[in-house]
């Protein structure tokens, strides 16, 4: 359970496929985000059709709402969003400090108040593992400190210090909750950080493994505010630093370009609540043209479909000049079609790399497609 | 084409078929809405799966967006909304009065503020014919003036006057369209008013049959805020004096309660917002519990479908604990399974009612029904 093989490379990037109890993963994947238990919108079915083979849920809103306890009385996390396939939860760590009001982050875990009540609630590391191993999913996450992008060495180096302490702990809690109940097989994938200084990243990679052989690794900290450059920078010490037969999660990308640029870094698993957030805004991703926004006049009487290349539901029965109409009148319907296009996209987009590497014509391909993309951004 | 056959009657109810360019129509049947040209959150697959004929769309909403032009040149309001079988076109009037900024009410027409930026319109008799022909659904509803429920007899006496003028001018303006450009079959259909005053009703009734033998009627002005006992009063004398084989669509009816009573009473098409509106609230409807609403504590584990009786997507699916924790989380997806659901119960409602006339076992069941749905709403 929870191999990783490597079905091909070209140079970084990496074909492969995640076995988990709940079946395979053939990566690059990109992984739906169901926040709450629901990809925003869709039913499950949808997610299916639109090829994901994964998604990702988030501990800490099943957390403070429906509880993981009452998650767990009615069938576990599976069962509770009728998806059964893999699932991969966060560890609540980027919830509680991008959204929650934080009463006092310390060695013990963190302090917050609920974004819905303002109630109170703490996380430790050993807490996080108890909700994540109550709720079932097939990959969970090692509670860790994220530090804002651009942060200074000092503290990065105290959230490396701080991420790694927690990490024991959650590995002992983990293990432990393994022994005394009866729990579904999960894997622990511990988060790295560090920013962009780049031999704190290295050295968080040699602390983290020796611990332990992680089935997997969390790539955290970056998409964070930082440039771009360091970002790519990192992706590419990392991929010297971490092991080759391990799947590397890099956490909240992403965007297509950004997708397509980690792939070519080694990075393998992707997950990001942009698709479904444009779509609520009416931006969707297109291969010839880039980013749109469908509100645009010049769509009125566009009878194409968004991408007139993708294999989608929306694109294959809906024209942009309807979708407009949709997204202008603020109609729920949009959302839907959009987060649709935009979610098999990103899925699609993992996909082609994937058939690309195999046939070893990845690294063309490519760079034609994010200078297309880019440049068609441009201009728009 | 637009003929209305009776299958079958017991006492007052009917059970007939509807003929439109666009397919047939059983009746009793309700009419999903589709305001904008969407029945807000699903697909047109979904609005067939769950049995609907015939669909509703609103005139007002898709001339001010996208415009009646703009529907025409994308192919027409079925091409437009992926919609192929029959559609109906209220005539703007009802939104005027209730959604629109009035700015003056005269003989010509209605002069109003759009409720979307203020912009200045005029609805009249022929505006209204243009602006439906040209959107080109199977049914389009004449241009009416609806006094507000409870209005004084000089009131109701005054709107039935115009009224009446109204559909001369209609009758002229849709007759000369069909014969001066190439337009899609249509029927027009009058709509009655006359308030809860007998005499006013029976004569609009006679005013609008010595006009011409109409195709079907449309009973407006009802369930606008009058006592229910005024409403199947009317409906028993309109049952009386309209033509018997003429469909009579009681217009933004309804809740499952008064569909029921309105079928009694022999009404035949129906329309509401109530399915989604409710749906919107958390608020469903089952035959052995009435209407509830999810977010009740007491459904925080309750693991029975919405309606154990019910066939639809969401009833064989998902259970009241999930659709709680959707609905208390305020997720897009709560929205539309609980519209599948409510409109399914109104539209499976139609088919039973149907089938009893049919066997004769209408009366009987539907006094049952109704007693079992009030009884049990009350206790909530």
């Amino acid at each position: 359970m929870f191999d990783y093989s490597l079905t091909a490379t070209e140079g970084a990037a990496r074909a492969g496929t995640f076995s988990t109890p709940h079946g395979d993963v053939p990566t690059p994947a990109f992984m739906p985000v169901g926040t709450a238990g629901t990809v925003k919108g869709l039913i499950m079915e949808e997610v299916e059709d639109l090829g994901a083979q994964m998604v990702l849920a988030n501990t800490y809103h099943l957390y403070l709402r429906p509880g993981h306890d009452l998650v767990r009385r009615l069938g576990g996390l599976h069962a509770f969003m009728r998806w059964d396939g893999p699932i991969l939860t966060d560890s609540g760590g980027y919830q509680v400090f991008s959204l929650a009001d934080i009463r006092r982050v310390y060695d013990e875990g963190v302090e917050f108040q609920s974004h819905i009540d303002g109630s109170k609630h703490e996380f430790t590391p050993e807490s996080v593992m108890e909700i994540q191993r109550t709720l079932g999913a097939d990959v969970i996450m090692a509670f860790d400190e994220c530090p804002p992008g651009g942060c200074d060495r000092t503290t990065a180096e105290a959230a490396n210090r701080r991420t790694l302490a927690w990490l024991r702990r959650c590995r002992t809690r983990f293990d432990r909750i393994g022994q005394e109940r009866s729990v579904p097989q999960q894997a622990l994938f511990p988060v790295l950080q560090g920013n962009v200084y780049d031999d704190l990243r290295v050295a968080h990679v040699r602390q983290f493994t020796d611990l332990r052989d992680w089935p997997g690794y969390g790539i955290g900290g970056l998409s964070v505010g930082e440039a771009k450059e360091g970002m790519w920078r990192i992706l590419e010490l990392l991929d010297d630093a971490l092991p080759a037969d391990r799947p590397r999660y890099l956490m909240g990308v992403g965007y297509p370009d950004d997708l397509l640029e980690a792939v070519a870094r080694g990075c393998d698993l992707f997950d990001c609540v942009a698709p479904t957030r444009n779509a609520r805004h009416g931006t969707v991703w297109t291969s010839e043209e880039g980013q749109v926004n469908l509100k645009a006049a010049r769509f009125r009487e566009d009878t194409r479909p968004i991408d007139p290349g993708c294999d989608c539901y929306t694109c294959t029965r809906y024209d942009r000049a309807y979708l407009r109409h949709l997204v202008v009148s603020s109609e729920w319907l949009s959302v839907r079609l959009l987060s649709i296009h935009n979610l098999r996209f990103l899925v699609r987009l993992g996909e082609e790399a994937r058939r690309r590497i195999g046939e070893g014509t990845f690294h063309g391909w490519h760079r034609d497609w994010l200078n297309r993309y880019s440049n068609e951004r441009s201009l728009v």
